[in-house]
Parts: structure tokens; C-alpha cells; sequence
């Protein structure tokens, strides 16, 4: 067993951007934020075309990977970004709030 | 001339189905069915692909077209799809449940 990332215990909310890599990166990502055992609450975010991998993502953990994960909460958004021109425009954005109720096997 | 309590809870929710149309299409399909009177209720559903586009929508009518719009409840889930090749596939989908607070004019 290797330990790869160091958690700050204090923030007991861990955030997932999803962005361009292949979608079971962000599931085994949130599956183990899930089952690392600080995170009771993982938040996935994605703006604009990354929306629906945000809900793939989410909707595969927990059919396939942490059965008892719930769904505390979703949030959407609009946000106002500059573009590489110099160009504002608004993108929507998705915030999936995943939470699991830890039970001793 | 306004009707508010004679409606049954089934009839008053509308859904709109997020699919390959241009964006804007959807955006006034719902503000026509927010300012139209009968809907208190409006839901967006998509799949797939199409859930950002339904994201998009929601924002749009929320911020530009009806913007006493409440965002009041979002729902994500897995539908099992069999597709043209008669493969079963799990696709993801979402419902977006917009409501406005009907004012006197």
C-alpha cells in the first residue's frame, strides 16, 4: 500500500475538477476520496461540455465502486470567464456533492 | 382570470426533453412554459451528451429570460439504454426542476 497524496484533515470537503482526462480517472479518483477514509464529502465540479462527465463520473461511483454513497447535494452555476482573446463569456458549471455513511464491515 | 389552486399535481409539472436542437430553442421552450400560466412547474431532461446543454438552458432562462426562476430540485440518475445495435448501455441522465413564484402583474 502506497500513500500518495497527503490530506490536510481539517477540510473534510475534497474537490475533483473534471477536465479532459479519460473518464475512470475521476472514478477511481472519487472512489478513492471516498473510501480514503478523511473525505466523508467529495465535491465533483466541471464546467461546460465537462457537465456530463461530471454526472457519468458520479453516477458510475456509486453503481459500481462506493454503493453507499449518497448524493447531498447538486449545484448549478454560471460563471463569467475571460477567454484566451480577451472575450468574456458565461459557462455554466455543475457542483455534485457526494457524501458516504462510513459503517465498520 | 388567474387559476391557482384548481390544478392536479401530474399536470402541472411539464417536461422538456434536451436533444440536438440548437440551444436557444430549448431556452424559450421553457420560458414560454414559465410565462405561459398553466406550468408553476417546469422540468429539464436530458441524457447523455445533452445533460451540459441542459445545464446551459436552465442558466439561461434563470439569468436572462425569467429571473424569478428558482432552481427546486435536481435529480441524476442511470438509465439503461439498448441501442440500434441491440447493445444494452447505461447512459446518465438528469432532471432539472424549475419553478418561478407566480406575482400579480
Amino acid at each position: 500500500m502506497t500513500e500518495k497524496t497527503t490530506k490536510t484533515k481539517k477540510n473534510s470537503e475534497h474537490s475533483i475538477y473534471i477536465g479532459k482526462k479519460p473518464l475512470m480517472n475521476y472514478v477511481l479518483a472519487v472512489t478513492a476520496e471516498l473510501n480514503g477514509g478523511t473525505a466523508k464529502e467529495v465535491a465533483i465540479k466541471a464546467r461546460g461540455k465537462m457537465i456530463s462527465k461530471a454526472v457519468d463520473t458520479a453516477e458510475i461511483v456509486r453503481n459500481k465502486f462506493v454503493t453507499n454513497t449518497k448524493i447531498k447535494n447538486i449545484k448549478i452555476s454560471t460563471e463569467n470567464l475571460t477567454n484566451s482573446e480577451g472575450r468574456a463569456s458565461n459557462v455554466s458549471s455543475i457542483e455534485i456533492y457526494l457524501t458516504t455513511e462510513k459503517k465498520s464491515k
